[in-house]
């Protein structure tokens, strides 16, 4: 096996295929890439059994072949390399030889027939949807995702997909995260029926995002019962799919709404982290007293107390409320909105938050119990 | 005690007084900073018994007095305000308030007696330095202090006086760095001797470093027998000295050196860099074989081997040798040159780095015995 290709292009590739190797496997092969080369392409693949990356590059192939290399030691290499063209060379004996520049290194590789094979996904069912849109959907929902695997469903994203809208959920029993999107962009192939939910891993949502780049315009998903599939231009991302029926969510979301303020985000997120300073416990509880014309923002720890006026619009009831903190302000940063509602039915049941004048993202947060 | 300052200053103040504060300490009180209100200013303070920072700025002051406030909380408070006019004030109680923008906080305050009294050192002999001149002089000389408390003296920086020049130098028993600065600018005050030799702890010197900024012109450095005071514009930094003499490091510079080679500095760093990825050992070992023309870096290790082919210039004697690539490292990313001699006696005594056309920096590194 033999082949040429730029160090740059090499990189990029080794970046994004690196994102799937486990560096805690038990099973030491998967530690590599495996190598492909054939025609005019070299295929580079990194799995951990659950999630597989596949990157393709053109390269100038003088020799087809297959080896796996340590994912470690070729990323620091390539990556420390100057900017030039790589030539790349591999024996019978899998000893690889990489030039670059005045560099000249000779690194052991394994035989490929050790890497586990690659599941081709039956191309079937798919939908279309634009890169940047699917990145920011899946930002604004993952944060929610269960971390414990007490109820392991939780732990993924539902990807309800109907006709021309696909909507993302993700809860985590005490906050819930809610994007839709509608557009004639968004395209079903080969199925006969018109909706779908799918849940996809919380992991596999984390690599996807850090390897959608910023100029790749549409993602291709296939997906069959129990795997998915995202294409991109250069990059193929493979996973499993989660077993079994998501929370129906829609049965949980408060409506009827006794108390809603309109508040600048940046001015309640600016509060809620100063009270944060001094909120207690491990609930990191804060609290919101809601006047006529303001909201009152206040914490009290061991250091001391604080307390915060920002102006509001109110309509209907006055209200006491307690939250954690840190779940406010996981949600407010990723508001892309100036203003925001904040919707309440009492102090018991959850607080929706949604921007003004977007109804595609909406959070859901339970309050905590107040002491007094 | 009452005041209210720009919330900027104040952030800036209290950034770099910080610094003062170790969270380590069996004296509660030395966790807080202390802040005086006189007349037009603020001062505020912090030690950890062996370094103490001052720093003033000015205020509108209402009312006159002292106390002590947490160093964390007070910083995070203020680094997250808005930008506008902080209200500081506090009861006789040591309660504080602190309002700034729609924001209000009451804190506990200690009192301000329980805090170590500030040592005031005697302003005789002095020394004058430009600011940029003193950091570099620092950084490139500081990496160098031994780390282990062995011989306490060689975890400092000498700093050599004479006259108009200053000499710094720090080495660890395996590497030495050398700076010198000669100008008529150091001008010596109160002092009938003309040269003085005092050795400033490695910490002092890298909490100096971080709090001096990018404008300021000038640093007073005031000296006695066993503390030294750093003066700029609004802060001062005094520590204590370490005591004892330092090693006569003349005595160990090589001389009469056999092998000389003149080298691009960034190609070095690169060969160097790429050739550590493969270095054996907790010594990071890597060869250096000198022919005619060229300088083969090598290093091999379980992983692997490679080498790298450089092209210098040649003065005296062939050569093998090995090194340390972390310590080469350290001191060629420290240059600023884009040429650098390396000179050799032989493969057992000491390299000597200097940048080419700069004799005011000198970089000394041990080789490492070569197996074979």
């Amino acid at each position: 096996m033999k082949f040429s290709c730029d160090k740059n292009s090499l990189l990029t590739a080794v970046n994004k295929v690196i994102k799937g190797v486990t560096p805690r496997t038990t099973l030491p092969i998967l530690q590599g890439i495996l190598i492909k080369a054939y025609e005019n392409n070299i295929k580079m693949y990194s799995t951990d059994l659950e999630i597989g990356i596949e990157c393709t590059l053109e390269a100038n192939i003088e020799s087809w072949g297959n080896i796996v290399v340590s994912a470690k030691v070729f990323s620091e290499l390539i990556r420390k390399f100057p900017e030039d063209i790589v030539y790349f060379e591999s024996d019978d004996n899998n000893i690889i030889n990489i030039k670059c520049g005045a560099s000249n290194f000779t690194i052991s590789g394994s035989n490929s027939e050790e890497f586990p094979e690659i599941t081709e996904i039956i191309k079937e069912k798919s939908l279309v949807i634009k890169a940047n849109i699917l990145k920011d959907m899946l930002r604004k929902t993952s944060f929610c995702t269960a971390q414990e695997q007490t109820r392991p469903i939780l732990t993924g994203i539902l990807f309800e997909i109907n006709k021309n809208q696909i909507n993302m959920v993700a809860l985590d029993g005490y906050r819930m995260a809610l994007t839709k999107y509608f557009s004639e962009d968004i395209v079903l192939n080969n199925t006969e029926k018109n909706d779908f939910n799918i849940v996809i891993p919380g992991t596999t949502v984390d690599e996807l995002t850090k390897i959608i780049d910023d100029d790749e315009k549409y993602i291709n998903i296939f997906f069959t019962n129990n795997q998915v599939l995202f294409e991109m231009d250069n990059t193929k991302l493979i996973s499993r799919l989660l077993e079994g029926n998501y929370m129906n969510y829609n049965a949980v979301l408060p409506k009827d709404f006794k108390t809603i303020v309109k508040v600048n985000k940046q001015m309640l997120i600016g509060g809620i982290e100063r009270a944060s300073l001094l909120a207690s416990g491990k609930n990191n509880l804060i609290k919101f007293t809601i006047n006529d014309n303001e909201l009152i923002i206040s914490s009290n720890s061991d250091i001391g107390k604080m307390f915060e006026k920002l102006q509001i619009e109110l309509e209907g009831m006055l209200l006491e409320i307690a939250f954690n903190s840190r779940y406010l302000l996981e949600a407010l940063k990723l508001i892309d909105e100036e203003e925001i509602n904040l919707c309440f039915i009492n102090n018991i049941n959850p607080m929706i938050i949604t921007p003004v004048g977007n109804d595609n993202y909406l959070y859901m947060i339970l309050p905590v119990k107040l002491n007094n």
